[in-house]
């Protein structure tokens, strides 16, 4: 047997019980006469303890053991002379009488502790090293946890775990797919699903009422610093609901995951039109820890000689509360920042709010104090705020004064990782133009139905037509979406119409779906949430990787295993390559 | 709101509640002035009616509702007049004041019911369909609730659900991966992983003590009936473990699975030995369901003239309790059965065992009663019993008798799909050799450790080292299987050298895992479970494709979506093909 207990596991009612610990030495305090190890596991950390005085063959053995080595220990546990308060296992000890070197380590390539020296490559080629890390194996055990109250509510809530199949069918619209080429069916290839959309649809058809999974999803993209060719999806999709089904059940879901991973009680998720959170927030995904909300100034601010202001579709401002302690130089850089190509604004216009109520804007020229009073008394602005503003498109503009709401939001500590706000944003555009291909393109995707009142546009003026579609947004970030799915094949087939596919190509990629809609397709409707994303939100971290046991790196590649690799002939002549 | 109730909800304490219900239109069964129509969802039937009395035109509306019409009603539940006892909602009815047809429906190309009159075929092309059928639906749904109960006793167990990587490289070992070719990395590619293997152990080196996962794999293997290309696997792994260790966990887990999905207590799992397993059942995967072991009969059956007994290597028998009700005509059949190419036995001898104690044999030229008295002792047989010999090559033999035992075993309703019975198969052969290669192949896989008595014998005598591995056997079939792995450099080297690879193939292929155990690897070992063939044993379905949603046919294809299929032009470019 190689424990009786783990490392995490000993009190002070074990003294003076035998036990046998396994485990790393994570350090080793060596006083000569006297050794003491740290010995880690998963669960913990024990002291051992190494005495010339009770065996000095032991002790001498036992220095020299070096950091990672695996041991096993026997020994007394006792109480500890100097305890330590800051670990659960810091008022006891074990009087080793024994040990076993396990297996040894070579000296790591960077240290094992929270803030280890090792830069991110050298981590991931070491990856089994670096998840010896607190920092990153408790993340790998929140994500197990999120993924069991996940669910826990979902069987609660009489949703049955289906899984569909990796190896289906490319459809060339929409993201890159990743292929398998048949052995086979020399020439045929299967695609690897970016989402198991069509399967899940096809399980309401059939029935199931309510499904779920939570499983691996696929896109060939080029990466981003934040996205991996595999990613992680909570995949849900519900029978004979409307809208507000989804909303309620998915806020529960929410809710309860928050209470039980975190310990944290959401509160009631708000819902909010994409209308109103472009207009508010100039987002589609706001973050709704903290206001500063976007404020129109148009009434105010136009018709006053200053050009840029009068030339524009729209004046935006947002009021930084307490922002009037900006210097000079600090509000030059929130213009050289709003001025990057990632923002693109020609300039940013300011106004203090000074303490004794008086206001001094940088466009005082075109602004007398009375008209600024306008702005301020818009903006509802106080003693010692800030005002700044940006002008231009109305598209553009608000996008723009979401970044840098964002980024003061930011610096004023508006946005701490461990506070959390979530919202629902609905009533999306069913499509969107693109001026370069002249198509209209899916907001979502071509299975979401427009709202009911809406229907008789689509053909009048798609534009306008909203799609049964919800998305949720937590601190600022896309968590999950879906809609309430189209179940008529006519209507279907407008959609594809709509959205410039041939008859002969919807029935080609989609042909099997919409059969289906003739024997008794229920109306349907679901949603999916981005495990990995969730997972970081709640971990407090920016990145999905540190979620991931075995990332990509930003090329697609596992530096570890070093894939992807070329295939030895053999393989290539099986595949008729 | 689509329903206030489910249909297998209403019970007469609804009764007089006005309810909204949603679902498919089962069976309308039509009076004239009456109208009955069974309504269904995943959660039972309920009764509607419909009388001319009461309102005219919806009872002809009614009239017109066909097969897997979905509609929508609104009603009150009142006591039905003729009972149906077979369904829980078999007392009450809906009096139905409103209907909405939420979809209309094809006439189905086969009947969806318990009893279907469609083919494999074309139920697999409308699988959506088929998938409505209960006989199916069930499945599904106690995959989910094994997948549950499989998940629960592990997170309590303090498992850890961790996702490995799906694009991995490519181990031209063993069977052929799926690969898939990488855009960004032109002329390379990653492979689908055909188990996490490697992956699992990293995480036992990275300390994470206890794994687990539900895990797709894959496998591009020329298809027999019950494989497919991606299956599913329960796959675990636990650090500081021995062989007990692992045995006692997973014998929780199965019972505990067979308790909660089907309330059945599968008792203690017996461990036998390979060579056991062989010598009793000729199988290391033995139905334990019944007796009718294999009975070796050399001490009495040599010697006797009978040429071919003489010069066998092994004489083996089973003894059919009340066999000797077969006729003579039914014996001949066992001799055919056993003659096949697929069993390949030369002939088969049976001896009779008469009511009146007499015995009579198919080979009574060589053998007199005191002499076939000698084998119904060895055999235990009593009146009224028949025994059954074949003879050959010790192996061979075993195998063929297996089979026979099997098939007898059938015949005579040894085996119900409502009985289970499991056991452990450990000791192993560590290798075996193949003649036609002239190399030794791993029985498990190459990480898997010799048992630690026998590491000595590697060199000198490879084929007598027994394996640190197990697996677990219901009903006949494998269902898991594992080991202690290796976790020392230097012995992982021998195994691999062992196995013919060259340093330069193992560093490349495996250098990972080998660098890894430079670093404090844990003892570790683990196991994994086919989930597609334990739930068709728990669901006593002899195919796997019962289980799993959307199955592939035998040739690897998807035939409702129909893949695989070409790639268009642009994708080929992109890839460079």
């Amino acid at each position: 047997m190689h424990r009786t207990h783990t490392c995490g596991e000993l009190r002070t009612n074990h003294i003076g019980t035998q036990v046998t610990l396994s485990g790393w030495v994570q350090r080793r305090t060596d006083f000569g006469a006297l050794t003491f190890i740290d010995l880690r596991d998963r669960y913990g950390i024990t002291q051992l303890s190494f005495n010339e005085e009770y065996n000095k063959e032991l002790n001498e053995k036992a220095r020299s053991l070096g950091r990672e080595f695996v041991i096993k220990v026997h020994g007394e546990v006792i109480e500890r002379s100097s305890k330590n308060d800051k670990i659960p296992t810091g008022h006891i000890e074990i009087k080793v009488t024994d040990f076993e070197i396990l297996n040894a380590s070579l000296t790591p390539p960077f240290t094992i502790e929270d803030d280890t020296d090792g830069g991110e490559e050298i981590r991931l080629k070491y990856r089994y090293l670096d998840l010896r890390r607190n920092a990153i194996q408790d993340k790998l055990i929140l994500r197990s946890k999120l993924n069991k109250a996940v669910r826990d509510y979902l069987n609660n809530a009489g949703f049955i775990d289906v899984e569909t199949p990796v190896l289906i069918k490319s459809t060339p619209e929409g993201a890159r797919d990743f292929v398998v080429p048949s052995r086979m069916n020399e020439g045929q290839y299967y695609a690897l699903p970016q989402s198991p959309q069509t399967f899940k649809q096809l399980l309401m058809v059939s029935g199931l009422d309510k499904y779920y999974q939570i499983v691996k999803c696929f896109r060939d993209e080029d990466f981003r610093a934040d996205r991996q060719p595999e990613f992680t999806q909570i995949d849900c999709e519900m029978s004979f609901v409307e809208r507000e089904d989804i909303l309620s059940t998915f806020e529960g879901m929410i809710r309860d995951v928050f209470q039980s991973v975190k310990e944290i009680d959401l509160g009631q998720i708000p819902i909010l039109t994409y209308d109103d959170a472009m207009k508010r927030f100039g987002s589609d995904k706001p973050d709704m820890r903290f206001g500063m909300e976007l404020v129109d100034l148009d009434d105010v601010a136009k018709g006053n000689g200053f050009s840029v202001f009068d030339n524009a579709e729209s004046i935006v401002a947002i009021n930084v509360k307490g922002g009037n302690t900006y210097t000079r130089k600090e509000l030059d850089a929130f213009t050289d920042w709003v001025k990057r190509p990632q923002i693109g604004a020609l300039g940013l216009i300011y106004c203090r709010v000074n303490e004794d109520g008086s206001l001094k804007s940088s466009v005082d020229k075109f602004f007398d104090e009375t008209k600024l009073k306008l702005w301020a008394d818009q903006c509802t602005s106080e003693a010692g705020d800030l005002i700044l503003v940006l002008s231009g498109k109305t598209d553009k503009v608000r996008k723009q004064m979401n970044e840098l709401r964002l980024h003061v939001g930011e610096l004023q500590g508006l946005r701490p990782k461990n506070k959390f706000a979530a919202c629902w944003v609905v009533d999306f555009p069913l499509v969107e133009y693109d001026e370069e291909s002249g198509k209209w393109h899916a907001m979502h995707h071509p299975f979401t139905s427009p709202i009911p009142a809406d229907r008789d546009k689509m053909q009048t003026d798609p534009g306008a037509v909203k799609a049964n579609a919800y998305d949720m947004a937590i601190n600022g970030m896309e968590v999950g979406g879906g809609s309430i799915r189209i179940h008529d094949k006519q209507l279907q087939k407008r959609m594809f119409d709509l959205l410039g596919f041939t008859e002969e190509e919807a029935q080609e990629q989609f042909g099997f779906l919409m059969n289906a809609f003739e024997y008794g397709a229920p109306p349907h409707g679901g949603i999916a949430f981005g495990l990995d994303r969730l997972t970081a939100i709640l971990a407090g971290t920016d990145s999905i990787r540190d979620v991931i046991a075995f990332p990509k790196n930003n090329m697609g590649r596992d530096i570890m295993i070093d894939a992807p690799a070329p295939l030895n002939a053999d393989q290539k002549k099986e595949l008729g390559m």
